[in-house]
């Protein structure tokens, strides 16, 4: 494995048909791909061949946005469920990662430690999962609650629900599948241990009916930027998600986030924080100002401001000026994190409400970057050597051309600088990470004493 | 198209290390099957070659049976989630249909039909639902409940939580994705619901965030055979999995289902009855009793009174002699119908409650046949003309054993009757089992009137 930090990490973030929101009109776009299990083999198996750390897909359990008259004009509302699409995609790859969205708010923890623990099993050690508490009051309503709960009560309900799901994943030891045919004995009962879980939020008796995950644990990503969420990645994750616009704020996250680590008695090393990155390649950058120019004029007005109320967590912009500047936003229960940076942005370059949409509409608040390849490859490596990054999430303005511009031009760039691999040297997402695999912890009661 | 009941449907009954509780000891099975993708590619391909309509994965959110001294001899309490499991055989597979059991009593309505319709879009139409109400408190206890729902209100539940989903496979017409990339409209919201569903037992809103499946909704199969069971499948089931021990049982609950189909207004021929059936198949019939006698011999005492308890409610045989006659039993809240083809096993053969648990412990209650392949296709013939099945349910005591016997032997006697196809005809599994793809119903409110 080599020493730590000498190389970046990246992911690829799926989704739907790319992060600009009308990148699906694009001649050269995939337009069917939200539905289009080929179109997400082909993608998956082109992000292998660069040798990415894993596939992240975000998630919804409801369809987020229901402005209609705007959302019918964008391809978010379709997510096929994402432990199901990465299943699938693990049998057309071999070493890549697969990390899926899954909510603490509106799953039970027996379910979510099941279906990401099966596709550990599935991949051979690939699986991760993205903790999220959810932030939108539209999923409550497809589960019977009349409101979301508050930001603090999810954060709570949270730390709880990895705790339970560590502890189901704990149920069988490593080797205690015997398969002892002569003898008569499947697995040594003295190696099971029976959780019996008794919390604030979840009482779940236990075991889990599956044998240990090949990574111990799947990958624990996170992506919470605010002071609870913080505090969650910091006792909890591997890898944050992370969202910032300049080096100056991922240089301030990273190492707030790193204290908090150190703070929680873990190895600063051992979390890898990946913000964002919202690339637009060319082979010059006069042709990747000229892609994103062809993309802006592809943004209907309806789109632009009904992304940035629902990024402000719903605050009604009809009564301003489009091309006036941004009123004061007030404080919200949802995306805290994601609040602050988007507003900070609008003051910090003066920008319009609607200079601010088409901003955000691309890459909603993530850092953008539109250059040559050697210009990508610059700013990447000034976040990585400054300290602002471990590495990216990679965020294609479409697919496929927005991704293949991506591998075929920065990627080789960076193997170049030897700040990326060429070819995976383990098999499993934690070895490619440079994560230990966690040892079983006691918990619970043994099922039958040896 | 075949005329309907020219050919009989089988499923392959997808358990663990097989039906045969002790088979995975028997040299020639794969002990490792259930952690084991590899096992689980070749089976699935195996059935297909076989031209089968469907697989079928039982499930369970729990380790059922903690009966530790004789569970730790057995390989049922891994089960890798079953939507992630068939997700992945969707890609080496191409037309065998694909069912997975899910639970209404212990899932939300909005994760199931998000589950089953990426797994319909997935595998290009091949999903159908097995609708449980699950019949085993220790999954009570692993979602926070201090007991098991009263058999009445699981189904009550049951029947409104399938109406639900339909109404969710429903959310988006089929033509609603218009992916017009010079008109900016990605899909027509004339054409999309929103459910609004309020109900005694759910609150759902919805719309789904997936276009409607390819079979409209996935096979809808249902295995209940109490009163309320049967009621829930008369009005929803396409498919129902029964379990008869002779012809007569099976006639009188094949007359029963199809008059009660027709009482709720529908046809006769829209559901196909299904019972499991156990084979222990040889070249001849001497070969396939040494077969069963071998499997016999493995099957420890401990496994057999456990699982002969588990299967009737719980019942405690400790104070009773083994080699004595089955005590009177009482009715239970769990697996009613079982609980009667057990007892009345029982009685009508003179079993003493170790005949009895050797019984079971091979099939579950289900109809065994040991036979030469004429034998067991004389067994199902009769059953199929004798209008006590429309197809079948096999079983296989071991895999891959067990189960190329009788893809080698009895198949091929099958299409020489012309009882079974040799080629697909179809893609989905509707089209596999002559049902009709369901018109999408209108509920809720339109998004957005044309």
């Amino acid at each position: 494995m080599p020493s730590e930090r000498s190389r970046l990490s990246l992911g690829l973030f799926l989704l739907s048909t790319g992060h600009h929101i009308a990148g699906w009109r694009h001649p050269e776009s995939w337009a069917a791909m939200p539905m289009d299990l080929r179109a997400y083999v082909r993608v998956a198996q082109q992000a292998e061949a660069a040798c990415f750390d894993m596939l992240f897909l975000a998630d919804n359990n409801c369809v987020p946005q229901t402005d209609w008259p705007a959302v019918r004009r964008t391809t978010r509302e379709h997510i096929l469920e994402p432990i199901a699409l990465l299943s699938a995609l693990s049998m057309v790859t071999e070493r890549i990662g697969l990390v899926a969205t899954g909510s603490t708010t509106y799953s039970e923890p027996y379910h979510v430690a099941r279906g990401f623990g099966t596709l550990d099993h599935l991949s051979g050690g690939r699986a991760g999962w993205n903790i999220v508490t959810t932030s939108n009051s539209n999923e409550a309503w497809n589960f019977g609650r009349e409101s979301h709960p508050q930001h603090a009560d999810r954060y709570r309900r949270a730390a709880e629900f990895v705790d339970v799901a560590k502890g189901l994943w704990d149920s069988f030891a490593d080797d205690a599948f015997l398969k002892d045919k002569e003898g008569g004995i499947y697995f040594d009962a003295a190696k099971l241990q029976v959780l019996e879980h008794r919390g604030e939020e979840f009482a779940v008796r236990g075991p889990l009916n599956l044998s240990r995950p090949p990574q111990g644990y799947p990958v624990l990503v996170q992506a919470g930027g605010s002071d609870a969420g913080r505090d969650l990645a910091a006792r909890q994750a591997e890898v944050i998600f992370s969202v910032s616009q300049t080096l100056e704020e991922a240089q301030s996250f990273y190492a707030d986030v790193k204290a908090r680590l150190v703070a929680h008695g873990r190895d600063a090393a051992s979390v890898k924080v990946m913000p964002g990155l919202f690339p637009v390649v060319g082979r010059t950058r006069a042709e990747a100002e000229d892609r994103m120019a062809a993309l802006q004029r592809l943004l209907h007005p309806d789109v632009g401001l009904s992304l940035l109320s629902f990024l402000t967590g719903g605050f009604d912009f009809s009564p301003y000026d489009v091309d006036g500047p941004l009123p004061e936003l007030p404080d919200t229960d949802v995306g805290k994190a994601r609040l602050k940076v988007i507003a900070d942005l609008a003051r910090r370059e003066n920008l319009s409400i609607r200079q601010l949409y088409e901003r955000i509409a691309v890459s909603r608040g993530h850092h953008m970057v539109i250059g040559s390849a050697t210009e990508v490859a610059d700013r990447m490596q000034e976040w990585f050597e400054g300290r602002g990054a471990d590495g990216f999430n990679v965020m294609p303005p479409t697919f496929p051309q927005g991704f293949t511009d991506f591998t075929t031009l920065v990627v080789p760039e960076l193997q170049r600088r030897g700040l990326f691999r060429s070819a995976y040297e383990g098999t499993t997402l934690r070895e490619h990470l440079g994560l230990p695999r966690p040892p079983r912890a006691v918990r619970g009661r043994t099922a039958l004493p040896e």
